[in-house]
């Protein structure tokens, strides 16, 4: 195993529009005004090496073979979590991490033809076992969230162009993970006002600091 | 597992310089001659994906964490196997392939950081369990390989640049690979004449098609 983690560890989970963005921006700007050090990033992309990745992974026009795609994901998250995440950690700074394992889980495994588990455990061999101490969980039903998306007049990618059935399966997943881990997870209404779900975040983190 | 495999496949496996190039065009070249179909292909690189991907794993010029190359390569192989591979043997054709999961086990798992074992299960789980027929080793020591290509006044990439002891343990490893599989390995002399090793090559060919 790696070096010893120091630092604190969060990733926001849940479907596009759910408000990750928004409470990773708010949690942020709490833990820097405490004097913490926060690195804010995310997955795909979060990499020099990982937006190259993310690029092949949405934007690539032929198919992409369901067991590369994963690997492509994979990739991504090794190399992040080598170069960005542990070497924060070791620093003793928090990370804010928008979509980790979780995602990888629910979007690959439960949406498409490869299983949860295989998928859990390639991303746990390449982030080489780091799990988050805190997973922030925004659950929003997908009318809500498609609701959201058409209003903001948002490009839709390939993902985003899935069917409604694909993100109904992607939140159940979502949810079956998060009760199978209740003290990693912290799973949030979506629909509640933004203060109240920042404030609900800000009292559970605020039990990690010691 | 995927649709039943009607044609042949076979890899060419070996140091840069070992001549795998030059033997696949002459298999090629005599196969065509007996009326088969034959796809030429290599890893990585095969695919338009792969082509993306193999750009990312030679040329980038940041540090490329070793569990993120290795996942890039399972990505490339993943691709170039669903998509170019399985098509092309369920049509009853012969791929040769330079290059396969014999290379990335000698050069990741035994060059670098990574154990063979785990390189090996994650090349098998991306190509869902397909092997070669027949693996083709073309054995060169690695002064003789360095001075070929000094020779060819070959532009280095990034893993030709490596040390020369890197090179005896890749070669030293595809020995061990081709002892543990003997049927599915013809190991060949590459300092032999290309005409005699192509012919050997031939006659265990011919006793695969039927």
């Amino acid at each position: 195993m790696r070096a010893v983690v120091t630092g604190l560890f969060i990733t926001l989970e849940g479907g596009d529009g759910s408000g990750k963005s928004t409470q990773a921006g708010l949690l942020s700007d709490w833990l820097a005004g405490q004097g913490r050090t926060v690195l804010r990033t995310r997955e795909p992309g979060g990499t020099p090496v990982g937006v190259l990745i993310r690029d092949i992974v949405l934007h690539h026009r032929g198919e992409v073979a369901p067991r590369a795609e994963a690997l492509l994901y994979a990739a991504d998250r090794a190399q992040h979590i080598a170069t960005a995440v542990r070497p924060a950690l070791a620093r003793g700074e928090v990370v804010i991490q928008d979509r980790y394992l979780d995602s990888s889980v629910a979007y690959q495994g439960a949406g498409r033809v490869l299983g949860g588990t295989e998928i859990r455990d390639l991303s746990l061999w390449a982030a080489e076992g780091l799990l988050p101490q805190l997973t922030i969980l925004l659950d929003l039903d997908e009318t809500a969230a498609r609701g959201r998306l058409d209003n903001a007049n948002k490009r839709f990618d390939r993902l985003e162009a899935e069917k409604a059935d694909f993100h109904r399966r992607v939140r159940a997943s979502f949810l079956r993970l998060a009760a199978a881990e209740p003290e990693r997870f912290l799973i949030v209404d979506a629909t509640e006002p933004v203060e109240t779900i920042a404030a609900t975040i800000r009292a559970r983190v605020a039990t990690l600091l010691r």
